[in-house]
């Protein structure tokens, strides 16, 4: 079948330019190589941008990102003149609520042991997946503070969830472990502390999985929960939690396997069928520019948009390419995991792995 | 100089009563060899009582807890019949919240790297001081929930700062770290999603670190700074962060030393000088009454609480005592740690060591 696909491309900050770069290459390496053409147009919005313009991202340009276009492939962002990453929360929570990209979804997989800092027989065959959920909880932006006259001040933000948001990420996380052949979906969350949003997810987690009784249910506290992250991950298999908790278990767990450098993410929204794919990993402003950024985490994460488009054929060549690639011997490696090898030497030899 | 001093012990459930016993037997041996003497008095309040009474702390309670008392130790709360933790959650926050006790320390350290799940040569030598508010944060228990006609629910929790608060864990953070001759204190946040907290925390840690200028100072994102704790832990020195990321933060660093089985802390009000010490786990109902339960946690926590009376000469020895105990092949340990020995082998052991 004959397939043509339309994808933007969002390359962000510092490595961000560079990975997307690379993972341009296979694009074309693909649409070189069989019917399965993805076009691709870029959304060039970055530090300098937002300098220049005082602003990242406008309601009117969603229009562009979403009209006609099956997928966005997204760099990083991140850079040191801006405090807080004020134009990187504009952009991706922006896209994220205006999208309703309400699933983020991280595979963690221990692809070789080599690169983690846990003993061999700790991680090796851990192969986790988070569902973070990715519009509401501590994200909303509700709060304020309140100055005193004394030079006191009070400062208070609000978490939010709704039986909506909730229900549809758990639903969400059931789903795919029924589709998936996995066994256990855990719930991660303080509802010994945070009572009321501990409570609600609760509630409807334990009315949903009903729903799915082959699939085995936990329910967890957070700071437990990482504590067993690094003691004992294989353990770990399908995870459910909040916008905040899962943001802590992406990056833990993409620590735990080996680091940001090869951990890819997606944010979804499956009924509108808008995603958008990015490593888990930042700018890394002190090493931008140098050619050696490691590829690996963007190249992941095309293959998750290939899946997404319904291309999944290219998205298993392009994942079973990265693993073999990185079960090679660390000479092969760009300098986070512990070789001399540029970006583009990365890309050229999992390319070279691709199966066409 | 003879000292005598007056404890309160309370052991809570499972695990709690057996390795509080355990401190008990310290303290009766350095009772018995030397003139420091301290007594104790038990306060029973567990998951029984609870069930029994509807209530586990009142605050008319708090006096017996204060009057003429130095300090508390804590053994661990949790029963399978209470859903949530509620009386842990009662007894616990309760005492943290009325005796104000705002400085929850957790001292973590790579004492032998066999108990590690990571690799020796990312452990060895790691040595890290978590200070976390104890009082405020999503503690506060401010929020609620809704309930719409159609089934539908929507529910919120609020989390609170004050520069009261916030100024006092901070500077304390920054003393500590001078009186012990550290060289760093890091912030640990969320001021990129959580923006009006992460502000205050920020603009005050910022304030206050001129006054500590022989301190460096970092700023960080409690996601990255959870994946750093797995891959980097002897880069972490001192830490100082809210009461959720300070409770995740030191479980994992627990986890990543080798198991909250050896880990102790302390909830400290410097002002009042009441304190209250307990191990970083649970009340571990699984192998609760079997004799095998951990006791090092414990000891350590005991070895806190000496140093609070002032009388740090056995702080420091207990501390030393355990220390040599853990470097013993696994043998000697329980089975958490990969041995055979049952609890009270332990303290006999770590007893032995003890220079009296
Ligand atoms: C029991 C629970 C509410 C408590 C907390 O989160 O503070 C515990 O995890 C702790 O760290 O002592
Ligand atoms: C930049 C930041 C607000 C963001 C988040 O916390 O969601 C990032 O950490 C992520 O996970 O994509």
């Amino acid at each position: 079948m004959n397939t043509e696909r339309k994808i933007i491309i969002i390359p962000g900050d510092g490595i961000g330019k560079e990975v997307t770069n690379e993972a341009v290459k296979v694009i074309e390496h693909i649409n070189h190589s069989s019917c399965d053409v993805v076009n691709y147009e870029y959304f060039n919005r970055d530090a300098d941008f937002y300098l220049e313009h005082g602003y990242i991202l406008k309601d009117s340009d969603i229009k562009s990102l979403t009209d006609g276009v099956d997928g966005i492939l997204f760099g990083a962002i991140g850079d040191p003149r801006i405090p807080n990453m004020e134009h990187g929360r504009e952009l991706l929570l922006k896209l994220r609520q205006s999208l309703d990209l309400y699933v983020n979804f991280r595979p963690i997989r221990a692809v070789s042991n080599c690169y983690s800092p846990l003993k061999e027989n700790r991680v090796e065959g851990a192969d986790m997946v988070i569902f973070r959920e990715n519009t509401q909880g501590l994200y909303t932006q509700v709060g304020g503070s309140v100055a005193g006259v004394d030079g006191t001040q009070a400062a208070m933000d609000t978490a939010y969830y709704s039986t909506h948001s909730v229900d549809r990420i758990i639903r969400e996380a059931f789903e795919w472990a029924v589709a998936n052949d996995r066994r256990r979906v855990d719930l991660v969350d303080k509802a010994n502390a945070v009572t009321n949003i501990g409570q609600l997810w609760r509630t409807r987690f334990r009315k949903i999985s009903k729903e799915f009784n082959h699939i085995e249910t936990g329910e967890h506290y957070i700071d437990a929960y990482c504590q067993r992250m690094v003691s004992d991950p294989r353990s770990i298999d399908v995870v459910v939690s909040s916008n905040l908790f899962g943001d802590i278990l992406g990056d833990l767990g993409a620590g735990v396997v080996g680091g940001l450098g090869i951990t890819p993410s997606a944010n979804i929204n499956p009924q509108s069928g808008i995603a958008l794919f990015e490593p888990v990993h930042g700018s890394a402003p002190d090493i931008a520019g140098k050619g050696i950024a490691n590829p690996v985490a963007s190249l992941y994460s095309l293959a998750l948009l290939y899946d997404h488009l319904r291309l999944d054929k290219w998205g298993k060549r392009i994942t079973a390419a990265v693993d073999e690639y990185l079960q090679m011997a660390s000479s092969h490696k760009t300098p986070d995991l512990g070789g001399e090898a540029g970006t583009s030497d990365v890309t050229e030899q999992i390319i070279s792995l691709i199966d066409v």
